[in-house]
This record gives structure tokens, sequence and C-alpha cells, in this order.
């Protein structure tokens, strides 16, 4: 797929951490868009997206640069999951309404509420969006301009979006070698729910269990490759995971009740040494995690990106 | 550490499959000992083990070479774990007392009780033992010769364990790169089910859950790297982890508890909207497994490897 260069004009990137730092980055690097403009709430963060290159200006402040946004700007939101609301009913008081809005939070149902508050119905401009990407790292420092290379793009489009926003949101993500796919609000939500928020509670429960309830304190001495590759992820940022299982309640809550089900039959069948029930969870998760392996996007090596 | 060559004189691997076989090939490699010798059921896996130069020699039945072993020689009986019994039993009739004895299965009580029944005592040749390390992969054409460099080993001795055999299953470790740990039956069967049994009995059931409960034909397709990592150990032999179920299940059973429990408190802690709770457990979550991957074997670079 070959774009013309020029789609987007500016991007300024709400939120200069990972996500934000990676798309600013990225696209900066593939010569992407004319400008890169960062905002973050501290200026040691600006200093130092300034410094490493992620971006070609930077404020405190979206107020200092919303006056000069027009047609072909992008705003991509990219602060912490709870605090989108605020920084989109600041672009509906200082930004022109011709400007693209996207945001990358990883829940979509609570982003769309607030918007319809904040806007009275979804605005056109807006197209709520989730880069499938991240890193148990965070801060601007992770910022990495390949970040989103061979990863998917969820976007929640309403039907009052635009679709010339639409187009060019989808052009933003794929000019940083994403792939993009559209859904609905409420699957994206129970689909992340599944495959992503409900594994961070898992392994977040696990690591609490063994550091704190078992009685050794070696455990984690002798935790082998597959245990670290399984708890990768409660690494991850505290405060961003405490945002997400408010903001995506209803659906990890019913994704927890299924897997706690589905946990205390197989305790059951331990408990009664149940061969066949044994045997028969092993090889269909087995069968089903082989499978969804060889439907991932392959992983190209880096000299044949563009 | 530089231990004379010659320790081991024959090395009989009793199963060539991904355990075995890799302690085979790892030694075969490094020169570690005279001779290394497989033992596998059927002999197209004896044809693969020796066309790939796993072994010099391979066999059938171990009847086949019982008679020809003697003091400096090591028997490691690498068969699944329900089946490691059948190979002690057999060890006890047709090979002599001097002879080395070690094992590769993931627990280790349940040997010990079956050692017990055949021997009447735990005889000073006997030297249980279990190396930490492994892959989603299995059969004799996954040995790797490094699969143990940079692994711990954990051996079991009895107070009835001879030091020199101890001494020389410690050295064959060692001899394809492992560091050796010793701890007692119950503290590593304990372990054991806490960061490796309950972590797969986690994996097999969410993997189950997406699989067959989640009303959504595409939830693996949106699945990002967090959850291929989470996952792996999901795609390991199903007949090997229900034999390990069974042969730690008291053990597993109790962190199976302790985790369900700990996972309905977080469940709890999500409904209510808990902050506090949330990222106390995240916080601290993310500070113990920062840590566990800090106090881990660092990953050497092959080059560096003897």
């Amino acid at each position: 797929m070959n774009y013309s260069a020029g789609t987007v004009n500016k991007l300024v990137v709400v939120g200069i951490g990972l996500i934000g730092g990676s798309l600013a980055a990225g696209l900066k690097q593939r010569g992407g868009c004319a400008e890169v403009i960062g905002i973050a709430l501290d200026e040691a963060t600006c200093h130092i997206a300034r410094e490493l290159g992620i971006v070609d200006r930077a404020f405190t402040a979206l107020a200092a640069i919303a006056s000069e946004l027009a047609e072909g700007d992008v705003i991509f939101i990219a602060v912490p999951t709870l605090a989108v609301p605020e920084v989109l009913a600041e672009i509906r008081q200082c930004v022109a309404p011709t400007v693209t809005i996207t945001d990358g939070a990883s829940v979509k149902g609570n982003i769309e509420q607030a918007a319809l508050a904040i806007y009275g119905q979804m605005p056109p401009q807006l197209v709520l969006g989730h880069p499938i990407a991240g890193s148990e790292k965070s801060g601007v420092t992770a910022a990495n301009p390949d970040l989103y290379v061979n990863h998917r793009v969820i976007l929640t489009p309403a039907a009052t979006t635009a679709a010339s926003h639409i187009d060019r949101v989808t052009r933003l993500w794929e000019a940083v070698g994403a792939e993009v796919l559209q859904m609905t609000v409420s699957e994206h939500d129970e689909v992340l729910a599944a495959t992503s928020h409900l594994p961070h509670a898992i392994a977040y429960a696990l690591v609490d269990t063994l550091a704190r309830d078992i009685d050794n304190p070696n455990i984690f001495r002798y935790a082998a490759g597959g245990f670290r590759d399984f708890t990768r992820i409660a690494s991850s940022d505290p405060r961003m995971w405490h945002d997400i299982m408010r903001a995506n309640k209803m659906a990890i809550l019913q994704a927890l009740d299924l897997f706690i089900d589905n946990l205390t039959r197989l305790r059951t069948g331990i408990e009664k040494e149940d061969a066949d029930y044994l045997l028969d969870v092993f090889t269909h998760s087995k069968d089903a995690r082989d499978k969804l392996v060889e439907n991932m996007l392959p992983q190209r090596p880096k000299h044949q990106l563009e």
C-alpha cells in the first residue's frame, strides 16, 4: 500500500509517553507529516521529547498551539484512559471542528460516553481508536518509532463519524507500519477484556499470590523463563491498569467470571484426577493457541520496513 | 568452573525427548562423557537420535546395555513423570547398584514414594533432580544442546544419598552450562507448584475460556504480542501436563486455592472500583516481578558459551 505523502499536515500528540511518543517518533522518522507537535503536562517531558527528536516542538498546554490548527491536522490523544474526557473537553473549547481527533485509549465505551456528554453527539471529526501494541515500559524514554510496525490498530467509528476523518486516521497508522481494522465500540471492549484486560488481572493476581501468600521467601528464585514470559504483563504500569479496570469494568467482570468458573472446574478435575477432562481442556487449549500463533501477523525483519 | 573431563563415563538417557535429548546432545557436543547411549520405546526415535548425532548408540530397551554399565556411568531417566517408577523398577532389576541414577521429572514427591516402594529405602545411587528448563516444543527433534545453559537444576537428595553420586550428577549438569541447587523434595514440589504448575493450569484455563466460552469467533484475531507471551505455556504437551497435575496434586491444589481467592478479591476490587486496593495489588506485583527479572540468570550470548 502506497499512500501519498502530506496527507497529514501537523500531528499533535497530547501525552508524550510510550503510545503518543512512539506514534510521534514513527511518523517523524518516516516523514509521514509536515510537523509533529507534542503536548505534555510538565516541561521536563517536553524537553526530553525535543532532545530525543521525537517531536519538532513541544508545549505544556494544548492552548499554546490550538489556534494554528486547521483541516488536515490531527490531534492524537494519548493520555491515561480516565484523563481522555478532560482533553476532549479542552479540544472542543479551543480547536476548530475541521481538525481530526483520534485517541489511543485501551477502552472505547467510556470515551464514547464522555464524547456524547461533551459534544451532545459523536462529532464527525472524532475517530476513536486503539493501537494493539504496548510494552511493560512506559514514559517518553520508552518511545519507539517501530512500536506499531506489524501491529493492529482498531478504529471504532460511529455512524456519524465522517469518512474523510476515518481515512486520515487510517493513513496515519498505516504510515507507521500498522494494519487498521474497524469494529464497534462494544465488540472492541469485549474482545480486549478477554484478550488483554483479563490476562493482566490474572498476571497481577498471580504475582501477588506468590509474593504475599506463599510462605517461601525464595519463591521467585527458582522461577524459569516460562514464568518470566507469563508474568511480563504484571510489570505494566499500575495506574494505567487501574484506569482500564475501571473504564471497562463490566466487560472485564464478565470475562473474569467465565475464567474463574473455568479454573474452578479445572481445579475439580485435578482433585478428582479426571484424566479425560484434563486432557480435553489441555488439548483443546493447545490447539487453539497453536492456531492463534499461526494467524498472528508475521514479524517482518526491520530492513523490509518502509 | 572447570571440571576434569571423564568424570562421567557413559551417559544413558532413558527417553530421548526434549529433556533427555537435550542433555544427551549437550554433553556429547561438549565432550563431557565417554559415550552417550539413548533408550527410546520405538526404533524410529532411536534412528532419528542417531541420525541427528544426539547419541552414539540407541536401543529400544535398557536391558540391551544394562550389563555393560558400571561405576562412573550415569542413567538419566527422562520419561514422562508417571512412567518414571516403571523405569526405576527395571533399573533395580538389571543394573549394578554402583551406577548413578538421576531423573528429570517435574515433580519429585511421587518419584520419592515410588523409589521407597521399589527399593525399600532411598538407595545411595539415586539422585532425584529437575532441570528448570523446557519449551512448548517436545520430542526428539526439539532436542537442543544449549537448552540448559544458564538454567537452574534442582537436586533433591535424601539423607541416604551418597555424596559421590550427588557430585557426579552435579558435574554432569554443570558440564552443559547449568547452575545446580539443592533443596528438599517437599520444598521443590511447593515451589514448582507455585511458579510453574499453577501458571500452566491458569494458561490452559484462560485459552480454553476464550476458545469455548466467549461468544466471538474472532476473539484470537485481535490478540497482541502480550497475549502470545502470556499463553505460550498453553501450547505445552497435554499428556505431560496431565501427569504433572496428578503427580503434584496436593501442592497444586493449595496454590490454586490461594490464587482463586486472590483473584476473587481482585474481582471484588474491580467491581467496587476500589482504587486503593487495585493500585496496591498492581504496584506490589510490578515491584515483585521487576525484582524477579533482576535476579534471574543473565542470558549470555551464545559465543560466550563453552
